[in-house]
């Protein structure tokens, strides 16, 4: 298969979304510029994206949609499952599994670790926190397909190694912070904090300033 | 204040977790080059965010760390608590109420709706669902700082659009969707189901194709 920009990985998440909310209200063909919709994407750009996969549509007609979402669900990986690790089992980790749509989408969580000795043994859904110290032992008996980090700041890079090791080929970090991986293992970031706080920053901008800035410059300089 | 970017901003999210640790470590005093660490941050960059608030630190000791923390977490607004409408009471919407994370960095859920009659009135965490249309008569009383967007792709515009009316100032969506606001509201999107397909397109790679690609520009030309 040609390699295929990350953007248009993006967009193909997208357009997926879109089948799956046309296909549930019963529609059967659907249009480039349908597909374009509200995502500031031209009708010719979705035309180009599709073609690396073929040809899935009819001038004039448009989309088969069944056909259309069952191709990128495929291309996009979503029609196997695959066996995930999870590193940290405190809050984000908690709120992950019992996040539903992560299933759904085919990452099941089959063991989830923890470095702190209050959290190992303890039951977090249908599974029991594991010892990190555990985590090459287990990942011979279960063959991880990927991990996910949701540790501290600290230890992030830490279990990314681990991971690596463990011959995982894909991460999901949560942790917000960069994290070094080689080449062969993709890497994926979700960092909610910094999202979260770049919202508060946003809404604090109304309160004004604290106090009057006392100069510039101080130790580096003005900008 | 002076207008501050958003690239800036991320970086204090990420000076604000750095410091939290060498203060829980007991640090009393950090370089820019240690506040720079990891994130592919010169030292000399660090200096100059940090210039925008005033002379924090003292060349050739460092910052006070505990002073330069409560600085950021003050400018971050992360000393306050924001009133949150959350919509949508599905998976994302019940995963969010379970992270403390959210309410540890001041964002308080305060009222959670929903517009499927079978949500309605069940009890996610301490809050009752309500539908969705008695969202106006709830931001009256409880007058929102911000909604969080955990509906369906189908109905983010329209929750955004009642959220806005409502008087919120920010919204953080969750639904993979572009949504279009007015310039006088913050809006930050944490897309977690495009990183895991982006995550799931990586790793399926490997497999190589499914079939041989029929030709090229069906619909819409090769490239």
């Amino acid at each position: 298969m040609t390699r295929i920009a990350e953007s248009t990985v993006r967009r193909l998440s997208h357009y997926y979304r879109v089948l799956e909310e046309v296909e549930a209200e019963g529609g059967r063909l659907i249009s480039s510029h349908r597909l374009a919709q509200r995502e500031g994407i031209t009708s010719a750009q979705v035309r180009k994206d599709l073609s690396y996969f073929g040809s899935f549509g009819r001038r004039g007609l448009g989309y088969n949609v069944v056909h259309l979402r069952h191709e990128i669900r495929w291309i996009l990986g979503l029609d196997r499952r695959w066996r995930v690790a999870l590193v940290g089992a405190g809050n984000i980790g908690t709120a992950l599994l019992s996040y539903r749509g992560f299933a759904q989408q085919g990452f099941e969580v089959t063991a989830v670790f923890d470095r702190d000795p209050s959290r190992v043994g303890q039951r977090v859904g249908d599974l029991v926190v594991q010892d990190v110290s555990r985590l090459a032992a287990v990942a011979a008996e279960q063959a991880f397909d990927m991990g996910v980090i949701a540790t501290t700041l600290a230890s992030a890079q830490q279990v990314a190694d681990a991971l690596v090791a463990a011959g995982v080929r894909g991460i999901l970090n949560f942790a917000p912070r960069k994290l070094f991986v080689p080449a062969h293992v993709a890497l994926r970031t979700v960092d909610m904090a910094v999202e979260l706080e770049s919202l508060s920053f946003a809404l604090s901008q109304a309160r004004g300033p604290r106090r009057r800035v006392p100069g510039r410059g101080g130790s580096g300089g003005g900008r």
